[in-house]
């Protein structure tokens, strides 16, 4: 009798330490499970370009510009399919609070028109490019200005090169892509879609040294009247 | 008595249970240890330019070109520290196996020494590029050529405007600068380098898509003799 209570007790301790080991992990299972749902995996996708041309009215229709309701399918005749072109917009226009963009040249009315609706919407967007381009035939920079979103640009002899778009302080957009329809329909161009915390902070950082050193008031860039003193 | 022995072969049990528990997660930390010695943190860097002008003898000098021994410190007036030129030098000339090169331009006399050097050593190396730049005035591709290098181009109006390298099928070196000294020098610029599985993956399709599709056999670049009949 003595030793059947002893050796009850001796399962019940093992069962009541195994039990006590095993909570944390079923815990942390758990807790994984729940994190696992709320968080998909970080964003990391290549765009090669040329891209297909494809209709890309469904992605930039501004609210109120077509019917009320759902807007309704583009019967235009070009392919409604996704291509880089629509990849690249839908991770732009995915943008809910800040855009940064640092851009060589930019003339594509489609990616001039994403960059207008998301100021629209309350996104602060900031325009860094090269003094060189924005003035060409077709650049969409004067549109982005005359529209009330902020551009600053180089004034010296080297190029500002840079072709990269930062989405949230969230998402980097980086490649060899000019935001140009030449470009996009046809060159050989790589951009990558990174949701990457440190790509994202160093190549912010480039972007706030340029922003400050682009500052107007240290533009030299209009030659000053001379003093008559 | 009784119940002492009862209370040591509770305490007994339960120690017992506790060790066989813990033992898989100490073994786990163990094994993870060797591992971390093992293998270090895949590379990821970003360079920006302007680099600084520094002297990249160093880097560059071949076997059998220096005396013999250590190369001697160079003693030209140019600053010997790291830039991101340097840096950029030294992440090619870690090739042992292979390169493959995809570039808009490559002019810069430091990027061919490295290039000829990796292919001296018996790397294989293999580049693309755009018809419209090879053959300027300082283009590094007529003299890779004359090295013994393999290279295509492109043949029709869309620029080749890829920037990216990729050193023994693990690194993948790219961005927006063309491999110019005047980019390098004077250009707002950036170039990722990233050890990285998927992307090395993605980049190498696309060089090996380009490198068919700009076989020489398919070339219709150089206008064809008119047939007499």
């Amino acid at each position: 009798m003595e030793r059947l209570r002893w050796q009850v007790a001796a399962v019940a301790t093992l069962g009541l330490a195994l039990a006590l080991e095993a909570l944390p992990s079923v815990l942390h299972w758990l807790r994984a499970g729940r994190r696992q749902q709320r968080r998909r995996p970080p964003r990391r996708e290549v765009l090669f370009f040329p891209s297909q041309v494809t209709c890309t009215e469904a992605l930039l229709q501004a609210p109120g510009e077509g019917p009320s309701g759902p807007p309704a399918g583009c019967l235009c005749s070009l392919p409604h399919g996704e291509s880089s072109l629509s990849r690249l917009l839908r991770a732009l226009l995915a943008a809910r609070a800040s855009l940064e963009l640092c851009l060589f040249a930019f003339s594509s009315p489609q990616l001039g028109r994403a960059v207008q609706l998301l100021h629209q919407r309350g996104v602060r967007v900031r325009v860094i490019t090269d003094c060189d381009y924005m003035a060409l035939n077709g650049s969409q920079i004067g549109l982005l200005r005359k529209a009330g979103i902020q551009v600053r640009h180089d004034q010296d002899l080297g190029y500002m090169h840079h072709k990269f778009a930062i989405v949230d302080k969230k998402v980097l957009i980086t490649g060899s892509l000019n935001w140009t329809t030449q470009a996009i329909q046809n060159n050989r161009e790589n951009v990558l879609i990174m949701e990457d915390e440190e790509y994202v902070r160093l190549f912010l950082e480039e972007f706030e040294r340029i922003w400050e050193e682009f500052n107007p008031t240290k533009y030299t860039f209009f030659p000053q009247k001379k003093q008559s003193h």
